[in-house]
């Protein structure tokens, strides 16, 4: 068997166009520079292939993908690889309305005869219709599936059954920030608390220039609620804290995140301590860095014939059905070694 | 059994200062505000009791405490707590050369007629001649002595050997910070480790307004070491990390701890991810937030009669005899539960 | 002529419990700590005496003003001053709505019988109907008017006509703020733009805690505007530059404001230069700061039988009356020296 | 007359480096990004052509300028600009100790051959006695002098009158850096004080990893009373203001500096007001951008036959001769419009 992971993408957004340009970055790099792991199942981040992308933006539709991945709302940094192996051509992905059923057989069909192991679901967030819709496209192909955004879909009962019934990996919901403001909010304010430190107060702010930040700006409702229960922890009393998911949409950051962080605590005697920091990160990197493993779990256990949801996967995932609790155990580079 | 700890103290100092403050604080304090535990064996915070205190000033000796306290180059600020219990006078304490024999049993006289159950030793840092002599002081008198300080005490064979001959404890070496610079660049280098961000660079300032930063700023070299050793751990090259342990004595921040850490990483096809962070915290409170578990795991080990070193003390020094693995399964709370 | 300044206040808001606290510090402070001039017209800041006060806040209207300003949403600290001084009760305000006729008759009866010198106007923002009425008592009763809000009252033709009639003094529009984060941002960019460096890009995000940035978050946008035109200067291409007004209303911040500024830009040969800034101020202090001078700026003239508006005071507003260049050579020192 | 400037220069450090780098750079950039003034006496940055160059460092004697600027200490960045041009041999510079006069006409015979217009001397700071050799070199071959060091060259009465006796222009001493932490500092310090904010307190870090730094941290204090000169202004109180010069050697850092700013003060009734600052920038692009603007006053003051000390290059230097008010009315543009 090649190693060669063979890949769908449905979404051709800032993840994708980190994702490509990281491929080619990896078949150079020899340090495997801000990745966790450089082999999962006899597969590095190198040897994926994307073998068929869906998008719905008619700038995207019908370009080769290495143009694609440039346009619309796209804003991550060009890294000046050579893009070039990235030549198949975008398919109309499913558009909302109309007839689901046969536009689920269409990207099925086309599933199949691309070959993909993994079809991933990286779109907007808040589009229940479609993720439901891909997954079952995916499930009909026999591809594993894996959703990056907080859309229902390894949480639904009724599509699990059918991904188990259909022997298939279905892998999600929401995908774990690589390194993200609220793992670093919550260590600090894990270490004060364990330390004995009183917590007064504290504030969370992100700012970035993508898409996701203007829609943020207006509907951050369910996200805070989101960044905050990431931020809770046992003898942390957050009532205190403030979560804003986005303090400011600038243009100009485009695809960089900015986060301030500000705790305030009180020590020995009530004297006061406080933490001032500031994070920068390329916001879709963070979310390739988490990608690049979930397909190649999602490859790996389709080519050892496991199916439903995955648990080595369950680390990386902000709600994996059940929650997290239940695949304590599981560890990645054990449940695939056999592969390598 | 009074639940009054017996308190001695070597060098009244700015630590002995946030002590003497704290411990009225907490008399009135029901939140337990900065502090890890309410409770060990028994005592609490404001059930100590100072009984003797020595030192070598002039301005401090024959002075009553409360004033001895906030006298020389002490800056700890005033918490306007009612001192007026603090009236005993400070004893001379063991100056360098003369007859040190002589010395060592003048001071566990003192200790004896007092009825001390521990000696808390806080003399600046590099006198190992005067750390000595007053173990061996405390020793004689069957007194409890903890080491706040780098000199070597706990980890000298020849003097643990005559605390276990006295059936005395003896606690040390280096107090572990309350929540210092270290512990979090360390967390934050961790963090990313685990990730799977590269470390590219990364650099630890650190200023404050008291004696040490004076000192540190010419003697820095030791302390560098040590903050650097404190970063090490498995996964992490720290061999572009900087950390200058006094990068300025900026008089006004008196007893006041100024950090700056700077870390630049590499994410996903190496993209670049920057933290910035600033931490201000009272110097002496890091310190006494410690003291206050030692002198209490002291007291309840002397009321236990244990003897020699007290492997509960571990985590809460820099260095322990023989090192940390050693005392991994100690616990707190279940080594004195039975004291409550 | 006693140099005691009778002074009525519509709104008791933070602004006011600011600036009472402020009137008692000065009693006692002897270096002016925080204030431009320690000296307008003979009057000093502790010559302030409040003798009218109103508000349509049930909390508020009845009660003494010295409970009243920390009643309702006001959140600024408690400076521990003795406020007994502050005993007059606070008035019915203006309501909306009904015989606005009669109730502008009744506050100038108010004020006339209280023989106010000026009448200060500060209540919340966006409240046109309420800025007129009062102006129009304070005309009536003879007394000159200061409006601290955006409202359109001293560029008012028809009422400056009145003021003008009536040989009264009316000074406004909007305070301009003792030190905030426009000044900060401007005089940066300002010395970077007559260094030669190029402004690649910036931000600036402004947090609070009081009722403004709970209103800001959601109805910024002219707010943001006139942001944005404080920026403006000759050589400054603010086309990169974004101000987030509220970028959030952090309720434990209280009265407090926190901004942050980013600024990016290029120096010889395209290479990078960044400055990052945090800003902490009391948001009160910094409007009584200004009004401290206003209200002595609006006295002495009226002292001095000056009518309409005040050239003096034209550079602690934003909007005055025909633009700032206008009132280019007014000096408040020289305007009001024959008083002292 | 051609507009090309024949420049000389005494050291090949990070300096030169930059300037290199930066003469190819605007070669190219039509938005003159990071400079102030395109244009002086007809000449534009990418109008500089170096035809001389001298150095003492075996790494650098020989060798083509173009390699010559990346050895030793060098840290700039590589613009990975083409810099075939600068393919002159470095030449022997002048040796501490030998025959100094033998050594001062070698060095003339070379810049007449050369036909430089302009030497501009950038040593390492501390070395007068190669200052005065190069600064004679110059003189006795009519070549215009500018000195970047504070070493005394045009304040020495003796060599200024040589160089007036020899109709040659002199332009020292000490560079003002292009944009850097002493007037941010300065300017914010200014603003709170125009403000009526009263200064708490305040510091000045500055880190950096070229050899200025590592030597700094040693022997800084010239350099710490300089900077201190610098914050100086009516009606500012520095006595509570600490300037470290060099509060780290950080070799990660390379030619970048990074300062860290902290202001206290206090507002309205003493409610306190905070700023703190981060700045970075390439420490050799603040030299050069100030450079590039000396050398072409002296090319375009000799073309005019002045001689002397140059007016309008005062603001450019940190101790001109006699101290700046002198030349408060020397205009840049205005000196050598004629020359366009």
């Amino acid at each position: 068997m090649s190693n060669k992971l063979k890949l769908a993408v449905a979404g051709v957004g800032n993840n994708i166009l980190a994702l490509c340009q990281g491929i080619k970055f990896y078949e150079t790099d020899g340090r495997n520079v801000g990745i966790k792991r450089a082999d999962i199942g006899g597969m590095t981040p190198h040897h994926v292939e994307v073998v068929a992308a869906f998008d719905i933006d008619a700038e995207k539709i019908g370009q080769p993908l290495k143009r694609a991945i440039f346009a619309g709302k796209n804003n991550y940094p060009d890294l000046q690889q050579d893009l070039s192996e990235f030549a198949l051509e975008v398919s109309a992905g499913i558009a909302p309305g109309g007839d689901q059923e046969g536009e689920i057989n269409r990207v099925a069909d086309i599933l199949k005869s691309s070959s993909a192991e993994v079809l991933l679901y990286s779109l907007p967030t808040g589009l229940q219709e479609a993720a439901t819709a891909y997954a079952l496209a995916a499930c009909r192909a026999g591809v594993a599936f894996v959703n990056c955004t907080p859309e229902i879909v390894a949480r639904s009962d009724e599509i699990m059954q059918q991904f188990v019934a259909q022997e298939t990996p279905l892998i999600g919901d929401d995908l774990a920030s690589h390194i993200g403001t609220s793992i670093i909010h919550r260590e600090l304010l894990g270490l004060l608390n364990e330390r004995g430190i009183t917590l007064d107060s504290s504030y969370q702010l992100n700012l970035g220039g993508n898409a996701d930040f203007m829609n943020l700006r207006e509907h951050g409702g369910t996200k805070q609620q989101s960044k905050m229960n990431a931020l809770a922890q046992e003898g942390v009393d957050v009532s205190n804290v403030e979560v804003i998911p986005s303090a400011g949409f600038i243009p100009h950051l485009r695809d960089n995140k900015v986060a301030y962080l500000n705790i305030e605590g009180s020590g020995w005697a009530g004297t006061p301590i406080s933490i001032d920091l500031k994070l920068k990160v390329q916001d879709s990197s963070n979310a390739a860095g988490v990608i690049i493993d979930l397909i190649r779990i999602g490859a790996a256990a389709r080519r050892k014939a496991m199916h439903g949801f995955i648990p080595a996967a369950a680390r990386l995932l902000k709600s994996p059905p059940g929650g997290h609790p239940l695949y304590a155990d599981a560890d990645i580079d054990a449940s695939f070694a056999d592969l390598r």
